[in-house]
């Protein structure tokens, strides 16, 4: 029997399909291409009534209506169209035309870019100018094209980058042989032009005609190989490790709601944001409404044509949920796993199975909490266990490992590991040292320097959804001031309200500290309002001037800290409609459209959005394939709860843990072992 | 039988009742108090043969001398003298006296304190006029003390803050009543004063008598207990989570020396830093020589008398290594565990074990890399082991644990978990939002504002001895720039090597990087020299005033990022001796004392320090006993080795992992599961 869905459930096969075959019937006379078939989320003052009610157990009020949003293109794609469906009624309403914007990038317009590309008779012209090694494959990784100012975005444009395999192996690694080559597409699949990549410093891309050389064979190699069957070689040191949970896991799930020790949340799921994390309480308490990663921007820093089009919204050009992998058990996760499959559909509406793109799990995370009391030599231990809820995703060459950790401390880690293969350009034997923008991993492979910049949205609601964000440095008191004159090690805290929507930085050197507090709930310990703060992943912003493309673009990698109004219609920090885009669409635009008079960020319904991320210069270590790169923002609790809230974990001990005693055992120098 | 010591060893029971019966022999018609008997490690330039020589498993040159350093009272507290002994010869030599300088506090002269300061007629005439409830248990804590100012530090003095327990449970945890009144105590254990503490904003310390009121009963509360016998309620959620290692643990040890992976290292262990790293090599090449925490420093923020002289060196005023817990099987660790052991002495030089002072084991930390070829759909992962050494310690009141974690991409992570319980002071009931130096965190307990600063002492061995030091920020090209002007998205690198010795500050505005490099080796691959970066933990520095003894005395404190030329008698950041230090006598004062001619730190035998920690501003949640705050810091090869050190690591499969699908289960609002 199919229960109802929960407001917050993403869309169910069926309900794709409905929303399919209403919108088919509105334009029956049209060609359609479905680009997104997905659930629009209940405004939160519809909803708030009914998770109340759901999480006291009390009888619930009458849902929200489903409804979904379709992005679709109607006839042609320069007719991007959208609109809502009412999927109880079977309407559609709220109908815009999105002439001048984009659909994300789906990975059936991958193939076809791909193979338009590679069927071009020009493309095999110029492809054979390169002579390349017999036996080699070309491969085509397409991109969605960042403006320059070069061409008319109105149109949709791809750049494909050009790759060769020596070899015909499925899984080699194209990215090891860059090819000189880049074409540009245009929307209906035509080859607008073939040009020849820059080589020097300060080169820029020329026409391929005439200007290309063979293939270079001083850059055929095979050091660059990561699939097990090319890199046969491995070591036999690494013991097996395995998780044993004799009871089971400490989680439980009833569809998408999970318990897990004194959490209750909701997990979530869409083509775009992929992962999301909703109504998050902690023994009872609310704690935040939503939490999401809005969107995520990679700039690569080569100022030389065409380089500056390579700059990937991954999220809103790509979809981290259409990207996400289908995980397999004891490969992506260790020890007792709940995985939870999404659904997305074809080009012409069928629901299609994303299977696996959550795990659930539990790790242990070392000593939670320790004291020895000296004088009776008596120690005390917790154990931390932590709860992961994790997906990833690829993005042509690369992959990002979303986790959002809960602890039992009411802690949310949101982890952040960057890692697959770093994105190349060809580079001129011997003119390795002359190009100052990137790493060569590999003769003949340059990786450009590049950053990831990631927008955490942090809807909260900390005992209820009025809240603020209060700005606390630590300073010291000044020599001069009486009360510290006589020793000069006095400090205390400024404290500072944040009142209107802005951007905010942070400052280690300040001890900036973040709290997203309610000032209607006093902490009867401390007196203080209730709170969670935001402990930020320090970062450099985004390089790119800030009269770029770039930086109009990616509003949100100006600062690490913003905070806004809530809206339920500002989910994307970089906004809506990434592909191509030319103007301002996020999170300062909003900002900006409201400055006469101002939006009140005190005692309201608020959003905090932390960007973080790394400046990625390539080691050669990141190469053919890279260890992750770990980055790491904590919400935690400030004079929330009235002590410890891990106090009552079970107290470690061997007869739960059944530890295993070691004893050496290494022989040195040919010798045995002592 | 037993072996020769290596020469990093530290000193066996044996060499140590040598070394004391060397100084007894030498001082036969003086009463001596052994302060502190250790091994004096090898000069650097003496052991660098033999140490090559063993990692290449060649024949051995001759052993430096085993030398033990001995530190003692000659007589009386005041005669405190250093020496060194030949363990071969027997013979001492380098005898320093050591006026005006104070030994580390150990656990008997705690002890003594704390009876001396009970058994007071005086204290106990204090403490009656306080009118503790009846039952009630005094505890006296002696901290060591900060100067101030107030008294002449020739003179050893301790100052024992008091505390109660409503009962005689011995693990109740007395920081819940800190007492209104602070003894100070001479080195002849003498009480020299009885004083009142500061109650409001602005008091100060004022004599006892006359000062004292009762104890105020609205402070007796039971919620700030940790013991389990105390906090009998405990969660029953948190299942058993085991670590099983069929074919057993990864690691191989003989003595001191480690085997993991492609690391080879040995473990070192001292009285004051307790777990050191020596002579760490990744795949036959030198990375470190040396790395261990050199200081920290734990300064509390509140001005009013006498509570600047609560400021602790946790290391050198009273060891990181005798004060290391006895690791539990199960407890402090999970999974396969070799635990070391190591020696000190009492203070008549009897030879004493520190039994499981350091533990060592593997932990799973999830994807170490993976690639999805979207093509072929083919998924690779790695997961990520990683060893762990680890030490936990505890200074009185607060814990922290250490660690060493070394991973199979060849980085090393140092990582530093706080926990424990907060030190307190009293506060007025009723005060509670008028003292701006603290929280409070239970009824009349406020726990104060404070740092914690650690230094971590990196003596690097990058492809040998010869390293430089190279910062490098990541800037945007102007505008103006040419080959910049068309988009304005490059940026690329500055490159400055360290010429000097000098402090360093870290810019993640600018994406700052430090890499340590060996300029004398090339990589193959990227054609710059082989190095490992160093990846900070950001953190504010010291906030007392440059003015103040807070900062004389921490001079590591200053800034985050230090370097100097090697020098082997140049271990503590702070100096030798920080116990009532009043002059500069660490880093700074070194590098000051060379300032004609600078010395030179490229191409040199150079040292990195790191300083870093957290400005704690206590949470409510900190209390009884802490959530973990963790840190890290990581070294990372980069341009090291010529592609990922990681990549022959076993590609991760359910057969050894043997993971384990779980299906939903849970029932909410009294339902049955679904």
């Amino acid at each position: 029997m199919a229960t109802a869905p929960h407001p917050l459930d993403p869309l169910s096969p069926v309900e794709i399909s409905i929303a399919a075959q209403v919108v088919r019937d509105a334009f029956s006379n049209n060609s359609l291409v479905f680009r997104a078939i997905t659930l629009v989320e209940p405004a939160k003052h519809s909803l708030i009534a009914y998770l109340d009610a759901e999480r006291q157990c009390a009888p619930l009020p009458t849902a929200p209506p489903r409804t979904a949003r379709v992005l679709y293109y109607l006839d042609k794609p320069t007719q991007f169209r959208e609109l809502k469906v009412n999927l109880d009624e079977r309407t559609v309403f709220a109908e815009k035309a999105l002439d001048g914007k984009h659909a994300f990038v789906d990975a059936g317009e991958m193939k076809k870019c791909e193979k338009a590309c590679l069927d071009d008779a020009g493309v095999q012209e110029a492809i054979k100018d390169l002579d390349l090694p017999k036996g080699a494959v070309v491969v085509c990784d397409p991109w969605t094209y960042s403006p320059d100012g070069m061409h008319d975005m109105s149109r949709r444009v791809m750049m494909c980058f050009m790759y060769m395999k020596p070899h015909s192996h499925g899984d080699a690694n194209h990215y090891a042989f860059p090819l000189d080559i880049v074409i540009e597409l245009d929307d209906d699949l035509k080859v607008m032009g073939i040009f020849k990549l820059p080589t020097g410093a300060t080169d820029h891309m020329v026409p391929a005609e005439g200007n290309l050389s063979p293939f270079d064979r001083r850059k055929l190699h095979t050091t660059s190989e990561y699939h097990p069957d090319l890199v046969p070689e491995r070591r036999s040191t690494t013991k097996p490790y395995q998780v044993v949970q004799p009871q089971g896991p400490s989680f439980k799930t009833e569809g998408n709601l999970v318990h897990w020790e004194k959490w209750r949340f909701r997990v979530g799921f869409n083509y775009r944001e992929g992962l999301t994390i909703h109504d998050a309480s902690f023994d009872g308490r609310q704690v935040f409404y939503r939490l999401s990663c809005s969107e995520m921007f990679v700039p690569y820093g080569d100022p030389r044509t065409p380089y500056p089009r390579k700059a990937a919204f991954d999220f809103g050009n790509n979809g981290a949920g259409v990207n996400a992998n289908n995980l397999a058990l004891g490969c992506d996760c260790l020890g007792h796993i709940k995985y939870f499959d999404a659904y997305h559909h074809t080009n012409d509406g069928t629901p299609i199975q994303l299977p696996r793109v959550i795990c659930c799990h539990e790790i242990d995370d070392g000593i939670l909490w320790k004291h020895t009391n000296y004088r009776t030599g008596n120690a005390v231990v917790a154990r931390s266990r932590v709860l992961v809820l994790q997906t990833i995703i690829t993005v042509s060459n690369y992959e990002y490992i979303f986790a959002f950790q809960f602890t039992q401390a009411a802690e949310i880690n949101y982890e952040v590991r960057a890692t697959g293969i770093l994105s190349t350009n060809p580079i001129d034997i011997g003119d390795d040292g002359g190009v100052p923008y990137g790493t060569v991993v590999a003769p003949g492979v340059m990786a450009p320097y590049h950053q990831h910049l990631f927008a955490l949205r942090i809807d909260p609601a900390i005992d209820g959804h009025r809240n603020s964000l209060l700005v606390e440095d630590s300073v010291p008191m000044t020599p001069t001031d009486p009360a510290n004159a006589a020793t000069r090690v006095g400090y205390t805290t400024t404290k500072e309200y944040v009142a209107h929507e802005t951007p905010l930085d942070t400052d280690n050197r300040t001890g900036r500290v973040f709290k997203i507090v309610n000032e209607n709930v006093l902490n009867p310990v401390t007196g203080t309002p209730t709170g969670y703060k935001l402990v930020p992943h320090y970062s450099q912003m985004l390089l790119a001037d800030a009269g770029s493309l770039h930086a109009v673009r990616s509003e949100f990698a100006a600062a690490p800290v913003w905070v806004t109004q809530h809206a339920d219609d500002e989910l994307f920090a970089a906004g809506e409609y990434t592909v191509q885009s030319e103007t301002g669409s996020g999170i300062a635009s909003w900002i900006k459209s409201r400055e006469t008079p101002r939006r009140s960020v005190r005692n309201e319904d608020i959003v905090v959005w932390h960007t973080f991320g790394t400046t990625h210069n390539p080691r050669v270590e990141d190469w053919p394939v890279m260890p992750v790169d770990k980055m790491v923002v904590t919400l935690k609790p400030v004079n929330f709860f009235t002590r410890n809230p891990a106090l009552d974990v079970p107290i470690s001990n061997q007869g739960d843990n059944r530890s295993v005693l070691v004893d050496g055992g290494a022989g040195c120098c040919g010798k045995p072992a002592l």
